[in-house]
């Protein structure tokens, strides 16, 4: 399969000229990062005896992939977003750290500053028929004791699998909110159950998938940002059990320690006491935090995100 | 500066998942190309201890260069284009083919479907007060005859380095013409001379480029396609002796045997019979065309372009 036509030397040297490298006038990471990955790039070429015409439907394709900014989508289904999840828990791991909940991908689709509530609160608009769903936990710290006014920063998507804000026939901040725990460290909300979300059938990701022969879905699943001062910031996803998908996610977020398991509510005092209009599915899921090592490992990593700037 | 703490074995299994090769259900070649190119950013990732923000960063870089569409710029400014050249050319060595004039880079500022002349043509609209340019040349074959009927789809920038359709303060097909070579294989143009390229300043590229310490110029050049019944579609250009970029292309497109020397031309004689208004400088190139070996030769190689399918 191999057709190495290209000199070794000859390479290197082109390779030197167009990282900048040897003009020693920018940035030496970026000269070496981009020498790395541009010289990926050649060998690959070389290895499949890569067409013209294959390389330029790759180029088209990442214009298709920008225009329809799902570069972030494409980089959870090449796991991409899972690997560095990995490399974090391995770093946690060498370095003796305490293990909380386990952290998985955010996701493209996390809006910031939804509306903030104490301790309960309702995240549907109600235009949404779906099944009612209880959500609720405790955060904790590694000792057992609940975290109070910890932000728990929810978001889902609807029973079609779309998300507000992405999706707008939905309401703004539709199935988004922030709670603060109560001084017990719990938190609640009513909302609806969530569906499993797919691809945009027709973008790049899918694309890409189609001619792998994978699918682009993901099981249904409820989405967690969870912030309280001197501890580490989570970000985290639980997925509910019976779902199809809950092994096959496209983006390999599911973990074992994240599954919750959604269980049927008729009691009519409890539906009385959670003030619910009637048969509900309770979903439960308590969260445990790291202490945070330095301060700003109190907030998320920086990336670009709806309503941040 | 390596920092590889995911597992070896962990890895291979999670590319043969990401990639779709255990699932045997799409195409085997796009399995593994995917698997290749996953495999080595994971191995950056991990060399460079690439943070997640850095990740992040470049993930949104994606998503800018895709909606700017300079996705093809920048693979110009990163070599590769020049590098499929150079596998090109090492193809038609190994296979003993005769060599015409040298391939170069066609970049990604074509425009299809062009004025088609016979013989001689105008290319400027007369907006721009540019220099007068005589252009004009002579097709031939390996064996030194002249082809008329050759095809030749010519190309440049205006006196600010800007090409029509992308520029759209000028005309369309300003400065783009497809003259047929006459009995003696000659094309013949009046133009403006044109001035170097730059990448656009506030796009991706140059945003890449100056992180390199990299500048985004290019010589004064002009464009060329030339095609023929029977001989091998040439897509080329020639650069202008004398300008400062001319062995600094940020696009590696410079040749040595495709340079040409301006000159300048005040006797009246020669104004006369070009029918020009006055001084110019005349430009002079001859092209050397192989013989197709297969059908599909004789046309461009498929990429996506303006005008075209």
């Amino acid at each position: 399969m191999s057709t190495t036509i290209i000199n070794k030397e000859t390479l290197e040297t082109f390779l030197e000229l167009i990282s900048g490298g040897d003009k020693h006038n920018g940035n030496n990471r970026y000269n070496a990062i981009v020498r790395k990955i541009v010289g990926d790039l050649c060998q690959t070429i070389e290895q499949f005896d890569v067409s013209d015409e294959e390389f330029w439907q790759a180029v088209n394709y990442i214009n298709f992939l920008g225009e329809k900014k799902e570069t972030a989508l494409l980089a959870a289904g090449l796991g991409l977003e899972h690997f560095l999840d990995l490399r974090s828990d391995a770093k946690e791991k060498l370095a003796g750290e305490l293990r909380g909940t386990p952290r998985t991908i955010e996701g493209p689709l996390y809006v910031a500053n939804a509306p903030l509530s104490s301790g309960v609160t309702r995240m549907d608009d109600g235009d949404d028929t779906g099944e009612i769903m209880w959500l609720h936990g405790v955060i904790r710290d590694t000792e057992g004791q609940p975290v109070s006014g910890a932000v728990v920063d929810v978001w889902h998507a609807n029973t079609l699998g779309n998300y507000s804000f992405f999706d707008q026939s939905q309401s703004a901040f539709n199935l988004r909110r922030r709670i603060i725990t109560d001084e017990d460290g719990a938190y609640y909300a009513r909302s609806i159950l969530p569906s499993g979300y797919g691809c945009p059938p027709d973008g790049p990701t899918q694309q890409l998938l189609n001619l792998l022969g994978r699918h682009g879905n993901r099981p249904a699943h409820i989405h967690f940002f969870i912030s309280a001062p001197g501890y580490k910031h989570l970000t985290t996803q639980i997925n509910l059990s019976g779902d199809k998908y809950l092994w096959d996610d496209f983006a390999f977020a599911t973990r074992e320690e994240l599954i919750a398991d959604p269980i049927k509510i008729s009691d009519p005092s409890l539906i009385k006491q959670r003030e619910l209009p009637g048969n509900h599915t309770e979903v439960s899921f308590d969260f445990v935090l790291q202490p945070a090592q330095k301060h700003n490992e109190e907030t998320p990593i920086k990336r670009p995100r709806v309503g941040e700037e």
